[in-house]
């Protein structure tokens, strides 16, 4: 397989944008990272794009992509894969440049929330992101079926609601000094303890907020790399994974077959381990899934995910950072922009360039676990000069 | 590029299938695929899969896909770009093999819009098909909006109400005897110019009918196409165009650019033209698309398409039939389903064993052009025998 770079990222701040729509995000988030290709891009060297969109809030999303860009003539796939949708868009548009039908492609992910319309859509969402006939009309919506999980989690380990709280605490860290993130202020430890329920065992500051915004892309292919840049980030591997939709199928409630399935593929295909892993993006959307997720990536051993954040290895200073940018925790979460705005934190992150810079990261992992805990998709990242370049 | 064979095909009936989910036609599809591989094929022989979807009604599509099959470790991207979705699948599960990242992939196509939950999803499905702010509020959905384009086609061209209605013979004719088909049933002239107009130009049988039904397609790297057949269809080419979203961009309603742009993707990544093809599906979701069609993707002169279904050229028995399977007109349309029904139809011509079979058709071209005529795919295949194998 031909080696495929990122050689351009940008995203628009996540928030409640209320007065834009995807037809203004989506240009924003493009202009971006359109400025940020060293030597410049033409809209003509574009030849296919892949969005990511979970929802249709303007109407047809690949048309309105391509329309608001003023590229009528690019071809766009829309992908949907819940929330892990950003990350398998930056997937296919890697098979898109890796299999020689182009040299340069266009990665976009985008959704809107927080708006009337919007709030109707939240039903219709939920819906598509379960089982229809068995988890959906049980109230198994996205906070209670990962409460589920969370909880039995908590039961079988050594973690705490503290070690939730901890989260909590360094995302909203992070998230502070990082201009794109939404909620942009420190907590306490005793904020977040004390703070009211949502489900147990998620109080308010374990749930990342549903946001607005958009989030961009450029891949070329290695035979056209040099005209865009000489600090390409590679992209080293990819990786898929699914499980059952039906909660009562899940037999073990502790793990997510979905992240060790996508991470083992992403690993194997990029030849690294998760010990190579210098800084990584993780699905916070509650931060009991940070935990459980280092073990599922292989950055802890099970149940052995509270030290890390004990011992701060994951904060900003720590071993292994997770979620500089504030993650979804802090910086928001539209779902179909979240995998590729984690992609563009790590594209920052390997070029040196990020607001909570990781000193000397060189190989970065984006990961996401999507809604009925059934998909997860990952990204391994590696920076400029590290393999000879 | 490394090259892709269709090794297996295969799909439910198109029709209402009130008492069937998803979940049902989706196996039933798969088991009908499966079956057709000479050589069998085992579950564990699938890497990845596509999954071409409009609609959510059973909820999470990709992990219904996966969940359905028995296949929970299978990698499944949903992709959704209007009626060109199962045309767009084909072409990403393409780029998924050439890419070296997989040798064997599952493509699969489905969606159900005949039942009381799916009633209240049309109009869902007609906003995410169009432009949200514009054409939607205006009352432009597909048949109004097709219809635009036809009833200016009719007036500047020679062709008549009676063109289109020999479109709907033709396609009746053509699926009566197609067991997959819904309208198993011939109409006269007479008959088709006497309906009941539907929105003008459209009568009742120049509109095809929403219907439920899946397909599945397995796609096999040239490096391991020996293990399952020694009468593979080789993908020759794919192609995606988009146009404007919204009508009032449109400069000429005559034409559509998203077609032209798809088939010139499609015939260069072939190294084909239009002469080459000896079979084609082309979209008639209304019967004059099928004649505007013949002019972009290359078969007609412009203005000349009412000539080949005079001539009876794209009549079974003529030089280049167009839509043996019925078409959309008669044998349904379930958006998904459609453009990977139409390679399944290919797929049986292209070996021989089709029910309404073409002599010694070698190259076959599969064509859908979307919901607010901003989105078209291509696909080309070419037989077995006739490069080598």
């Amino acid at each position: 397989m031909r080696r495929v770079a990122v050689v351009g990222a940008g995203m628009t701040s996540f928030g409640e944008h209320f007065a834009l729509g995807l037809k203004d995000l989506l240009p924003m988030a493009f202009a971006e990272c359109a400025a940020s290709v060293d030597a410049g891009i033409d809209t003509s060297d574009l030849q296919a794009a892949w969005f990511g969109a979970m929802g249709t809030s303007d109407g047809f999303p690949a048309g309105i992509l391509a329309d608001s860009l003023g590229l009528p003539d690019l071809p766009v796939t829309r992908v949907e894969n819940s929330c892990a949708t950003g990350n398998d868009a930056v997937r296919n548009a890697l098979f898109g440049v890796a299999s020689g039908a182009f040299d340069v492609a266009l990665v976009m992910g985008a959704d809107k929330l927080r708006d009337t319309a919007s709030a109707d859509m939240m039903w219709e969402w939920e819906a598509m992101a379960r089982d229809m006939a068995w988890d959906y009309p049980l109230g198994v919506v996205a906070p209670a079926g990962f409460a589920l999980h969370v909880r039995r989690y908590l039961y079988e380990s050594a973690a705490t609601p503290e070690h939730l709280a901890m989260v909590a605490v360094k995302n909203h860290r992070h998230g502070a000094t990082n201009p794109k993130a939404r909620l942009r202020f420190e907590i306490t430890l005793e904020q977040a303890l004390a703070a009211p329920t949502v489900v147990t065992p998620f109080r308010l500051y374990d749930c990342a907020p549903q946001s607005d915004g958009a989030a961009a892309l450029i891949l070329a292919a290695e035979d056209v790399v040099d005209r865009f840049t000489a600090r390409p980030v590679w992209i080293r591997g990819v990786g898929l994974g699914l499980d059952s939709v039906m909660h009562q199928h899940k037999t073990d409630m502790t793990t997510f077959p979905a992240t060790t399935r996508a991470a083992k593929r992403a690993f194997a295909m990029a030849g690294l381990t998760p010990a190579d892993i210098d800084v990584a993006e993780v699905h916070d959307y509650f931060t009991g899934l940070e935990l459980m997720s280092y073990e599922d990536l292989g950055f802890a051993e099970r149940f052995g995910a509270a030290k890390l954040v004990e011992t701060e290895t994951t904060s900003l200073g720590g071993a292994l950072p997770v979620n500089p940018s504030g993650g979804l925790k802090a910086k928001g979460h539209p779902p179909g922009a979240t995998g590729v705005a984690q992609c563009v934190e790590l594209f920052q992150q390997l070029r040196g360039e990020a607001v909570n810079q990781v000193d000397g990261a060189r190989i970065a992992l984006a990961h996401n676990i999507g809604g009925p805990t059934a998909v997860s998709a990952v990204t391994i990242l590696e920076g400029p000069g590290s393999d000879g370049d």
